[in-house]
């Protein structure tokens, strides 16, 4: 099969490769992760009298979208030209899902999955206190759009292989 | 009950809150989480002839432990004195852990699941183009010692209350 | 008279100065700022059916005073024990309050000041679209304690030499 | 009316726009701050054998204008062409002024404004310990070109509206 | 002649220079270093088990390419599109090469620097504590193509001008 | 014998080591490098009327010291009390000195050395478009002193093993 491991050579030797003869085009990604909290602690954040709590977590996405390649050792530096989070209270958990749009050379799936990830860790920092068992589970990408290999959904993915949905 | 959200304060604003009256004591926190990889994926992982990938992981996360104070907004920065991040595969998956000591004021909590959330993120990237259906999960704390609160293993948690296990 | 520029030596070449031989003390250091703002946009920020404009401001200041030494060239890295800032609307104007409290052998003026700026900032970000006359102004230190000149406030500085209210 | 406040959606929901639909065009933006000083701390300045004062200040600029899309939480990083601050000084204050100049689908004007205020808050580290009645005012655009909404001077906008002037 | 300072003006002052009228085009930097070391450090290098050593200082020297626009004050921050670190263990040295290629209105000498630069620290880091004596040397361009100046070699100078051979 | 490399365990594997049963002291660290130049540009510089171009090198240095925990992916991150940075132009060479003062339970080697590292790349980027040939080089360890290993001075290495000085 012709798929490798991006940014590693046959040898397994790290490196941030070539992009430069990649066409640029828009670009979309997509991903999501869930919060899991205890119900007394989601309903406590939502009793909230303002909205600090989630305007934080939902900063800490964005600043975390821009901060990627500095956090991912070969990921390429990406001009972004938007990046969205969303912040959803379910009943044992909260959904956090981002969206990232840009204009390059490459994809910007490690934006969208750093995006999830810092918003759910700023959400963490705020709720650990009051509910250590906190965890932040399904990490993933959801949808990515713009590249060569085309268009991909995770639906897709799991309707054809189903035994590969994460626990 | 007593314990309220930190860095929020009672009307829900969000501020980082004052720890200087808490003395500076060593503090210890660990982390985890696990990449959901295909079976095949990991089999290739294993037979790279050098060890980059790991080692790129392995050195996001300590970087990420650095700069949590930069990530999450409300977290105190900490004079870190320790990191070490262990990767182990799994069948079918990769399991990120981290240990972080401090000696402050505050414990090390975030830093410890910044860097398994850096490490997993850098695996995840190197992992994309074979294995789209990778999912980062079950990111938490599993001890923390030199607080206040005295010392808490998560598997304390799950004994006493075996229905919070995340799913 | 002794005083004499911080950071520079007496031929006018800069450095971060030692200051490994004073003690470590509590150090508090408060700041302000106002973001001047047409009557209609600080209606128009009040009418907002969610609080995240202010949130994002909050959080830009909490952030910028974390990040001071990397922004000040000459500043020293303080570790930071709190960052408070406060956001209120008036009249005609934002007022934006910081305190920052750090144990160091140097005082957190900078990153109070530096927090209010970046709140002012984050704050214009939002309105520069609907209101280009806005400006911040008078960003000044309103008090700071802990260190060996023993405490000081603005408003015995302006009672004593009224003269120099900034206009 | 048509404008409404950047980065915020009708809920006030906080997010970085998209711009990907934009045009990329040639963007000037700068901007202008005063430092309030006593005469005798300007005189002191000018004294000072060699410049480092003013270079600190003007490097500090420059990286700030960098450093922008870090600072305030819903700026797009934009790559910049050209950065440069102008430092004078006056009776009574020290003036700083930047240019910023990038190619991109929105315009510079936050990397202005911070350049500016970075620049003052390096310059006002300096003279803090001989001057504490300092003040940083009237931070604020001056001249913006290169959008869709055409050129924009702030000497028209006080000439249209005289009463909108910051005190 | 023609060629001036870069960054300066006539009068020595500072500024990131505008580069917006220059053409985007593709551009290749390669830049090398020697870390010098005693003969037995390189030995006990090549002894170890794992090649943890070596990729750390890769991966330093990918991360440094992306920060250069931080610390070198008026670099213009660049897109990168490669980069790419190789170590070599010679008889008395570390041979650190780098190549960046990026696509844009200015080159990437810097950024090829600055990896050398950063891996080379990185590996020091490691031997420190077995090899005081280490230092590293011989810092400086290889290789450049892609500007208005057409492409340059170091070797073409060296054959050239001889006795401007680096000691 | 007894000394090992820094940062990595007996397999190699790299880790932030601990530290946290060290004691707290007072540390002194000083590097040099040169960054070697021709002559005409050497007297170029000094012709200049502004003394930006050497300002900009020392703050680069100041600004390098403070980040070197981002830039060293194993350095623990140091409460730097001081860093200074002498530049001084040779006949052939202009050479650049750092101290760097801690208090802290490691030294502040990388930071000295980093200091110059990034002083030297800020002077090299405003000398490359007149001199080509531009190399930094003999980057390293002048002094150290505060920890358990007692006081060590290059000189004192450089007469006992002779042989040892880099060419």
């Amino acid at each position: 099969m012709g798929a490798t491991f991006s940014h590693l050579d046959a040898t397994g030797r790290a490196a941030m490769v070539d992009v430069s003869a990649k066409p640029i085009t828009r670009r979309v990604a997509a991903a999501s992760c869930r919060v899991i909290l205890a119900p007394t602690t989601i309903a406590s954040l939502g009793a909230l009298p303002k909205g600090d709590a989630i305007a934080v977590a939902r900063l800490a996405g964005v600043l975390g979208a821009k901060r990627t390649s500095d956090l991912v050792p070969l990921a390429h530096p990406l001009p972004l030209d938007r990046v969205d989070i969303t912040i959803e209270a379910l009943a044992d958990a909260v959904l956090v899902r981002s969206q990232v749009v840009c204009t390059a050379r490459t994809g910007a799936e490690m934006e969208a999955l750093t995006a999830c990830a810092t918003a759910a860790l700023a959400l963490y920092d705020m709720v650990k206190a009051v509910d250590r068992g906190a965890a932040i589970t399904d990490l993933r990408l959801e949808h990515k759009e713009g590249g060569a290999s085309g268009p991909w959904d995770r639906e897709t993915l799991e309707r054809e292989t189903p035994e590969r949905e994460t626990p």
